[in-house]
């Protein structure tokens, strides 16, 4: 087993965070912003985000502002370089790449025992363990922010059963995020984190994307611009419509089934795919979860089926009793943060200001929200754009007083 | 001067009218219904639309449906054709391809003067002379619908401002309309309509598209997969971000005049390209309008530079005083319509199927609407899509209870 | 039936011939050199090709350099006001659009009694009807051009077989040909005149292209572009697999018959669709030829199954004695001839500015060609392609010694 | 420094070396004939070719069918896991990752005193260095074979020259190297790497290609499919005509230098940026080479700057004096083999099973070849391309005896 030290660790993973902080300009802004007010000066944040340089600018930032930071990943979405250089300034990180499930458990509840006042959440993981396990703590909390349509799903569920017990700024339902972070941001990295973790072509391959929200819209149109031949299932038939007029095939998973090279669960949902739909899967058909989390897929048949054999790094082989074989990317984990790097960093800047926006909201005391899911503001998006069009070069047309009465106009 | 005989054009259009109804299944099964429930039975409506083929299906099923149709076309948008196949079903059309703008306006006039029930429009136009003029008319009808963005955008500044005194059902601010009519159909009919009527080549050239909405989209989206050079010119920056992100660059008009060949303005709003902008444009450059309407460009300013000179029919050249010469197609008017035959059959299948839906709802005397902009209701949208996609061999994935199940989870 | 005058018909014909002439300059420069340095002078040139505003450029052009010009097209390939055009210049015209077959070949003999000492063909079949019925005109002509793959495909087999008396310049395998009008040109110009013709929508819809060639390969990429799900047939291993690399689905034509919509036969080759494959294929199939001729469709039992229907302009539908039917789209022949207005200009300007400079090769009595297939020169085509690159204000990067001397280097 | 057990490594390499040759069917059978005529057995062979999984299944296979095989490779394109597990195997290796330009010279040269009589080369720069310094083993050679454009070029100028002593079976000039690899293979692979290394998004990005040969072509291809911002720079007008038509803009490097972001180098010729051309750029410019070397950078200007800073694993940044920054990518050298994997496995199958039927070909020593550059026969590129059809299943058009005829026919 190779070894590393733990201050080599520390300065590759400062390297990248560095190397992602030049292509922020709109989180510079909005932590420069919290700095010089203060707004989270001494204010304790829990931040649960996939744990890489992007994600370590902002607690960073937070930390630079004042704010007590405390930082939980699951063992599938964190980085022992980023970790090392987090604890280097003195940041609790808790997370551990070789955590168990149980661990994993007992790592969230330990950060969750830092009694952070904000939470910042990814799949609303988090925020679903404090309201189960931690009501003292939810109720002292100002809120939390939750970056993922995932996420969102239950948290509006729970709203609707009055079960939702503080403010969330649901920072996914931001153009911002899902036009961007979802479509461009998570298809790109999971289609390209495919490519490289397997080093196969895409072109001429057969590919099912189940769900046709944005993230399986960004895979399906990544894929198809990269050569592949994509099938959609999709359970609304609105969304089928749209994604069979983008030029893909759109059929049931047990239709796409027999011919299926490669299977992207890009749903947040549970069971999407089943052990049933594997049954008419041909050998050696690759697995993998795009945006959502090992749920989408039939992992627990698959564990039943006997250990598998890892053929390369994230690249494991399950034998059916049949005879076929069935080929899992990053143990179905979520291929872009397991298996990759993660969205590309502008795209990152985009969801991240939007997350030091709606921290900055949630900090405001004066002005408390309601609990319940709520949308960030629009000047904060239309101020963001503006400034990663500008790092762009790009411009918007100006709005002349003339352009301004016609749009007034009946 | 050609003349074809009434009888002929009749023939013409009415092959043209079932060979569109043959790709319109959801239009067909929202007719089939209005008649066998009598919905409209004996009611007046007046149709305001394109006059082409496929909307002489929904006109043709609300008469076959017992309704009292009138329509009304103006002078850039109709179809000498589709009018004598109207009229020989005795169907009173008020429309004339040669009125000039008073003749036009008599027309309206006498059109609303059948004292409509329902009035279907397209761009608000007769919805607000109806309010400017026809108080009375206003005050009596059940309510009217509304076919595009420019029509929404000014009965949305009426509402706000307290003038629009009747219910009208936003039919596109349906997904099932703005995500495909403006993006699918018009993109692509815009830059057929241009390739068609100028028998010249995309690839490789400068496109200026003004506007990201859903038909700026469209177009260049289109224009771009037939290899031009798209430039994007949009107020506001999320919608300008989007573009940058779909590969387009992004400018304000000013930047891009200098390189530009072609300018389509896509935002159905007065004034975005003005005669400052010409001054900086090579001569020759192609001017169109996408969607809107001639307003969109500075025909005033050009048709002040004196007669223009007909190169081929629908291209027409202006003079301009320092020796540049300007090409407009279509008059300025949208070009899909004038130029070409509007858009793709099946995607007015899915426009005009809501339409007769939004007439069913409107026609529901029990349960009235009170004056304002309204949606269409979400299960109606559901079923028109599952209609096309089963029409087109495609299907949804089935919502098994393990399913529903998990999307109520948390 | 309508009626139009000849000046009226010859007066459109004009205007539509000098719209064109605006976007070709490189050809206007060839017929400059030719006319500068007299080079057909008194010269009979005999011209087939499609009769359209583009080709009529060539035409006048040799008139004016003072060739005598006689021009034939087959009646699906003409163009009224064209004809008009040509006639008002006293340029004999050979071409009827209402000849039948035995008319049509009465024609083509006729033109072939000017005795032009250059043909420029297209598909060879006057060049193939010389060679069987004019051996003395062959005898004494300086030569042929030939425009299509189809043609060449022949020619060759005439070389092969040593029954080819004359050298023809095969215009069609200059890569300025192949690669730009070929793919740019027929296949934008077929995809478009099909939703033209027909009004329909090609995104989402399952299209079969019959070969990839380059005809083939540009209906591919177009359709694909506009979000049809592509199959391709293709003989060739080599160019299958570049099919599938290109994403799209690859199949013989009996595997892709029961699920497809639309057919594009793009292979110049006679019986490439036959009864057998239409026995499999879905009522309503729509057939069409993309570059090639009708022969490669099932014309014959197609029309021995009794007179079709004509729905619409250029689209006529036969009945199967199964109760099926089959659309045809333009009689079967090349549908952007036939149902559109041919090759964008652009795209010709390249094609026919390789025709002038053919023919100023083959007019250069001192230097004769030997019989044979030929190719243009590279020189030739490398100034075309850097006028067409000016035109449109792009530039090569330039060749400084330091370049010149590393491609030199090993 | 991490340090890892060589037999830990070896498994690794074995591993992902495994995982290649179930994706290579073609290469499988081309060795496997080998093996059972005894074609190259005990014959000695030397390969110099990027070091990676999909290279180690042709030199494995060689070893298996007999043959004495020895490796080189230059430190920037190679791999320790893949040199562990082909050691495992006595497979005498010369490369050294760390090895500097003088070391790594001395590794080829002790690769050529094992006295290769095939060599197959990459870049031909094995095949230079062995008729500078290697006459007499020259003399002895059967011949070599060239996987690239950048090896074919200066093997031509030998040939012209008459310095080319041994025949060269050019394998990059077969259409199912050149079409493949270079154009889906090197496109896709290069970009990807950037996208890889750097973490940043190239939607919306200029990025400059310089070259427009096969692989700049799959480069531009690539990135456009992304949403980049493409600019070509093109010696040749009817590549940068075609460029055009792509739908890239075209121009030169000088041209497009104020306003790029990312160079992509895909030329394969020295020099082809300068320092003149770096003047022009922005500050944080970022260069890469895809399919040629660091010879087409100014890395001797660059160089000679100062230590550039590492900000990045591959990544460094120089300063210039003038207070800008170039990063450069993979320290010039080609990024998808330095900084990636290379390409993709079922690419480098098509391109691996030419090589081993080129060896086959040279090993015949009863028919040699004459020294010069020669082709792969045509009926092993069909019989390769079918195999992988049959692969991927897909499947050609089957030639009746009636196509048969239709193609000989005139």
């Amino acid at each position: 087993m190779s070894q590393t030290s733990p201050v080599e660790l520390a300065m590759a993973g400062r390297g990248r965070i560095d190397w992602a902080s030049r292509s922020m300009p709109a989180l510079q802004q909005a932590l420069q912003r919290l700095l010089e007010q203060g707004s989270v000066a001494g204010m304790r944040i829990g931040i649960s985000l996939v744990l890489e340089p992007k994600t370590a600018n902002l607690v960073i930032g937070l930390q630079q502002a004042g704010a007590q930071v405390a930082v939980f990943a699951p063992p599938d979405c964190t980085d022992v370089e980023v970790i090392a250089a987090l604890e280097e300034r003195r940041i609790a990180v808790f997370s551990d790449p070789a955590a168990n499930e149980a661990e994993n458990l007992e790592l969230a509840r330990a950060f969750l025992r830092t009694n952070p006042q904000i939470l910042v959440d990814d799949g609303a993981w988090v925020t679903r363990l404090a309201h189960r396990e931690f009501p003292q703590l939810v109720e002292s909390m100002l809120g939390a922010t939750e970056e993922t349509t995932s996420g969102v799903r239950p948290l509006r569920v729970m709203e609707e059963q009055g079960e939702l017990k503080i403010p969330v700024i649901a920072v996914n339902d931001s153009p911002l995020k899902y036009l961007f972070d979802n479509v461009y941001g998570t298809g790109q990295s999971c289609v390209m984190a495919l490519l490289d973790l397997t080093n196969l072509q895409i072109a001429g391959r057969r590919v099912l994307v189940i769900g046709y929200g944005w993230v399986g819209k960004g895979v399906a149109q990544h894929a198809t611009a990269l050569g592949a031949l994509v099938s959609v299932a999709e359970i609304d038939p609105i969304k089928a419509l749209q994604a069979q007029h983008d030029g893909h095939r759109v059929c049931s998973v047990q239709a796409a089934a027999p011919d299926c090279e490669v299977v992207f669960a890009a749903t947040g949902i549970a069971g999407v795919l089943t052990a049933e739909h594997l049954a008419s899967m041909p050998s050696g058909v690759i697995l993998c979860t795009a945006g959502g989390g090992d749920f989408e897929l039939p992992m627990t048949f698959l564990r039943a089926q006997g250990e598998p054999r890892n053929l390369r790094d994230h690249i494991d082989e399950y034998q059916l009793d049949d005879g076929r074989a069935v080929i899992v990317v990053a143990d179905g984990h979520c291929i872009n943060c397991t298996g990759g790097e993660g969205n590309p960093i502008e795209i990152m800047d985009l969801s991240l200001a939007l997350q030091a926006c709606a921290i900055e909201t949630l900090a405001r005391t004066t002005e408390p929200l309601v609990p319940g899911v709520h949308r960030i503001a629009r000047d904060i998006e239309t101020q963001i754009a503006a400034q990663r069009l500008a790092h762009a070069g790009a411009s918007t047309e100006p709005l002349t007083p003339a352009l301004e009465a016609a749009l007034r106009d009946w």
